[in-house]
């Protein structure tokens, strides 16, 4: 008799303790977010626990010959229904592979799992005195192989690129089981065709990453947060486009509209310190202190020409720390702010710099127009930014108009020859934007079954 | 009867003037150059000259349909056989299509076709006042279509990354004459895969890009250069790596080596200046005057420490133009110094930061145990490096020592963890090499044909 996958993956791999489990909360964390924007009434059958490369190799394997889906499980944070289970399968999670194999100072490299959170290699860097860090910032939740599977960024972005600016090589278990690594380890090298730009943001569709060799960056000397509200939207984006457009070097420039400011407060993680409630431009800039004096002088100037409401800075690094992880928190601040029963939408688009400001301001008038609480934050800096749409989740009209929001702002995003996402990915949420946004053709050839 | 594939073009196409040449000289023109590192006995059958994305895709649908090769032809100025047809077929000439279409200041984006030269394009950004760039600088007559084919950077890639980190969208027309667009105009997306990361770096084998969208760069408000000696190549490689690894910002860092800077005495472009014939690091410095003058201070010191002979600067903008142009123009000078029957075989690979001085002491060493003329330059600040070997042409004794020198070098970057090109790409002259580097399982993944 043919073997289920489980009882297959069971026996191959029976040496290992746990290597499967069929536990009913276990299968709902795995296969339910209640911050993902997509909810699906399955889960998968069951989730997988590999221990290294080989048991992942061994587990496709049995699960391609028996045409059992495999949804790759990391940090779990992705909001886009990335770790949700439509058609069943095997949920694999990496949470043993989670080591920090191998730092190499010299080389500004190091090799990584997936299930390493880059808030702990960043500690780790920073314990071990190397002056180097990983400037990826996604949520801090997040895990090397989901960064790797969404080309993940962030707030540090606008200076350091994306996820796949930062990938050296890659080990990928396909979905037969064949294992490759897609480079030795060159910073550079244009030797063949570029798989670790493939294999980056591809959700897991083309291959499970179970390694992988990273670029570090050297650590700036010096750090300093400023705090810049503005009247409007129109005047923040204004600014912070201009700051760009100028080439003032900064290492981050986030916006917060007037009701993420409110949340702020209202968190009061920052106390005893309470911020204006407007649209306000958050600059971290890094370097040398001379650099930093230059810089700052730059962007007062700048700022001050689009009327500025003043400019503030972090006091000390305790300041900056919190502030910074004001930002950075801002959805787990909203989620818990939520009123019984309300639901929270989170998305993301970008668009070339000359749209933003009409893009924010338009997409803030229509939620509310809808009668929606719709609040956004953004990096500014790249064209990209969030909305978050809060609803009442028991009321079937309420989750449309939030639908509706969604979609409308996407809509207006590709209209203005952007993008329906700028770093969540597209997920099971966004398969028909994507369609949208690059069309048949291009879908086609991105197709990989045909 | 079955027509042949020039005459259904010149049927379909009738209507523009010259869309096929069969020209002798214009065959040898295109399939031959000098600098290569592959000679082929071949010729392409016919030289096409389309004006438009729709005539390419006309062009590849004749040719899929009677299998013919198409070889993409922009700037010809690839080492490795990229323009080289060694199964005859046509090549694609883009001389056409060198339309700068929209320059996007706001946007800080520029879309452009295959046949733009990269330094027309400064020009133009510069005479029209934009204050913007396109950082990539290969050799100087390289052209946008072969510098997305190789993944090209120069000695700007350390501080503005490669090809690959610049491109926004690209229109591809696919071998049966599909015409796709990557993406629309956001600078920063994670919708679907990375189109843009896979056709960049792929030598034309899946598709013939025809338009290109581009980022800018904010054009640095000042320069400087600075031109510093050591004794030995080993000194000079680990004062580089020093400077990378503790993130000194520098726009360049390039290394010459006692050969080459001879050559550049030689040669008296910048007379009357003469250098000390030493290995040398050529280091760019751009920003502001404050940033410039740090920079600078920190370089010095560092450089100091391993044994600098002297730290000169370019005296004024026309010296730092003809200093830069020295080391870009090298390869010229190379050529042209050559006596008669005189080869040269221009190769390149790249390494982990640590094992650069190594290999560049060790691959010189091996050189001259041949009793080959080396020189040696590179881009130290990513690991690459160049080796320029002239052998005597008419001595098939001479061309296999020249071979064993390139092939040696390659297998010890491998085996170092590197790569057999930072930069040139594989052509036709490193397809063993990219087997040996990334393996059978990495190269079947790659295989279009499976």
């Amino acid at each position: 008799m043919r073997q289920s996958a489980i009882a297959q993956i069971e026996y191959e791999l029976r040496d290992t303790e746990d290597i499967i489990s069929t536990d009913d909360e276990d299968l709902k964390m795995h296969g339910f977010a209640e911050w993902s924007s997509v909810r699906v009434d399955t889960l998968p059958i069951a989730v997988a626990y590999p221990r290294n490369t080989e048991q992942v190799s061994t587990i496709a394997r049995i699960c391609h010959e028996r045409k059992v889906p495999i949804i790759p499980y990391s940090g779990g944070s992705s909001l886009e229904g990335h770790t949700a289970a439509p058609f069943g399968g095997i949920s694999m999670d990496f949470v043993y592979m989670n080591q920090i194999i191998k730092i190499n100072e010299d080389d500004m490299d190091v090799v990584v799992q997936p299930s390493v959170q880059w808030v702990d290699l960043n500690a780790q860097l920073k314990s071990m005195g190397t002056g180097l860090f990983f400037p990826m910032d996604p949520a801090p939740s997040a895990k090397i192989g989901g960064m790797i599977s969404t080309n993940c960024s962030g707030t540090n972005a606008v200076h350091y690129g994306t996820m796949r600016d930062w990938v050296i090589n890659l080990t990928v278990v396909l979905a037969d089981g064949t294992v490759i690594k897609t480079r030795k380890r060159p910073r550079k090298s244009s030797a063949g065709y570029n798989l670790n730009g493939l294999f980056v943001g591809s959700e897991g569709t083309l291959g499970i990453v179970t390694e992988a060799t990273l670029k570090l960056a050297v650590l700036p000397e010096n750090y300093s947060v400023a705090v810049v509200p503005f009247n409007t939207i129109h005047d923040a984006v204004s600014a912070a486009t201009k700051v760009i457009r100028r080439g003032v070097p900064v290492a981050a420039l986030e916006l917060m509209d007037e009701t993420q400011m409110r949340i702020v407060n209202e968190g009061g993680v920052t106390r005893p310190r309470v911020w204006q409630e407007k649209p306000t431009l958050f600059f971290k800039f890094s370097g040398s202190k001379l650099m930093l004096e230059e810089a700052i002088q730059n962007v007062k100037q700048i700022t001050e020409a689009y009327g500025s409401q003043g400019f503030e800075f972090a006091r000390d690094e305790r300041e900056q720390t919190l502030l910074w992880s004001a930002r950075k928190e801002s959805l787990y601040s909203l989620l818990a702010l939520r009123k019984e029963g309300e639901e929270m939408w989170n998305t993301d688009v970008a668009v070339p710099l000359s749209h933003l400001a009409d893009i924010i301001v338009t997409s803030k008038q229509d939620a509310a127009a809808l009668g929606l609480n719709a609040c956004v934050k953004g990096h500014v800096g790249d064209g990209n930014f969030h909305e978050n749409i809060t609803y009442d989740g028991t009321s079937p009209e309420e989750y449309e108009k939030a639908k509706k929001a969604v979609k409308n702002m996407v809509q207006r995003a590709i209209d203005m020859e952007g993008t329906c996402t700028g770093e969540h990915g597209i997920g099971f949420g966004k398969k028909e934007a994507l369609q949208q946004e690059v069309g048949n053709a291009t879908i086609s050839f991105m197709s990989v079954d045909k």
